[in-house]
């Protein structure tokens, strides 16, 4: 299968699982609340997150169908994060994915609280999960890796260190390190998740961590790249915004040429991860290939 | 034993344990951001919730101290929901407990993040508990009743309807439904966890949540009356913001004599519903007798 065909039915598969989730949730949450969480959580987006979890589950050679409630569980994750970030008192933003933020549409109370509501949602759908082809024990252990992944040592704790950088000149070092954390963490998260959940031994669960490391920081690079490049048609949002916050990023720190280098590097490092796999992990390498290929 | 002394003994054991997990977060966390979690999280208070879930355990007839995780897991829910609730798109309050709120002393976006990262190292702490006296099973019926109790079905839920209805005239039955989720969900939520993790028999669960259920309102009336009343001394925060807000309180409702039969009738019907429990359920029925003395 081509991995367009690929990425395409996976994302239709993981979107019909949230507009499942929405529907049965419609009775008893409050219809506003509802539609704020629904906004952020099903706007357009390519649901590289869930997808991930699902793609390391079939590279660890599992059917990957049981792990959906898992995978729209990350997808919750990221789309709180989102809407928590574009808030007033942090980034500030009125325009995400091309359309009006969260709070622009909904006020500012209702979006902390359609955040906070989807990053609970996301623990509830992991818990209460009634497919019994997953033991206890291993939705735990997912469950951990996504509070860790999203927590203050994690996405948190990024955006926090993000914050605090604001206008002060970071070394590279600090750089990374809020990066891995910022956006590396979940994504390599929903990678470790995947190979969790399909019981993948230690050392295949290494592997692919290293892939999940590899393409975490990758992303971010890719990201930084296309704003400082302003190209807002591929973002979706307002460009240059993080060099008039005096951000810390790869650009501003290596250049343009230095970026892209280290993306290069680090989509070797994603596929060299993958080397001992089958061509099931065919999605895995070409969804690095993906991240990079954007800003290179 | 004295109640008194009950509720200190489980309170500073509360409280140690939290002492714990702070310190051994510290290497992990940006150190700003551990602050603002702890500044919240661990200010001086009952340990209500937290009590909530060992008495309940004990009430049940099992040892509580391996589920002290799960107390410090409801605290910081606890913690996190008020420091939100605070935030100048929300309540606005500048003081709590007596002391600024969060937002006052670490500014807006700390205080989100702080809130952000309270709620996801509740299920940190749960999941990752290394206490193998406690079934998977048991400990991800006890995540999932917290994230229910606290998401958009209970605590969430509850303050998008109380933020929705200021300034409209809400019937009884609307400022109930509001309470029980904005409040009462997560202190039944708290008094199920013990029972849950217990391993509580079906018909004791039920009894349990009776109980839980009828604390939780009365929790919320007694609130009411205390800032309806006008005792500062007693709340620790602003008083009458609830009537400046026009929110929909009980004594708006029935009055402050009406309110305060509703409080005693939820008392009884508390305590009635501990009937089969032998006297080691007494810390549960001292914790319904204070809880409606504050107002009564």
């Amino acid at each position: 299968m081509a991995i367009d065909e690929y990425l395409r039915l996976r994302a239709a598969q993981i979107d019909r699982a949230l507009a499942d989730w929405a529907a049965e949730r419609g009775p008893s949450v409050e219809s506003r609340l509802l539609e704020a969480m629904e906004y952020s959580l099903r706007s357009p987006g390519k649901r590289i997150r869930p997808i991930l979890v699902l793609a390391s589950a079939e590279a660890a050679g599992v059917d990957s169908a049981p792990l959906l409630p898992f995978a729209c569980a990350v997808e919750m994750v990221h789309a709180y994060s989102l809407v928590h970030d574009d808030l007033p008192a942090m980034d500030d933003d009125d325009l995400r994915r091309g359309r009006p933020t969260n709070h622009k549409v909904f006020g500012e109370a209702l979006a902390i609280l359609a955040g906070d509501a989807l990053l609970t949602e996301a623990f509830v759908v992991m818990s209460a999960t009634a497919d019994r082809s997953l033991s206890a024990e291993r939705r735990l252990a997912a469950m951990s890796e996504l509070a860790i992944a999203a927590g203050a040592e994690g996405m948190v704790g990024g955006q926090t260190a993000d914050i605090l950088a604001e206008g002060v000149a970071a070394d590279l070092d600090r750089v990374e390190s809020i990066h891995k954390r910022k956006t590396g963490a979940l994504l390599r998260g929903a990678v470790r998740i995947g190979g969790i959940l399909a019981g993948a031994p230690a050392a295949e669960l290494d592997s692919l961590s290293r892939y999940g490391d590899a393409i975490g920081l990758a992303f971010q690079i890719a990201d930084d790249l296309l704003d400082e490049l302003g190209d807002s048609g591929r973002t979706g949002k307002n460009t240059g915004r993080d060099r008039e916050l005096a951000k810390s990023t790869y650009p501003a720190r290596l250049g343009v040429a230095g970026a892209r280098l280290r993306l290069r590097e680090l989509l070797d490092r994603a596929l060299a991860a993958l080397d001992g796999f089958a061509p099931r992990a065919d999605p895995l390498r070409e969804i690095a290939r993906m991240i990079a290929s954007r800003a290179l």
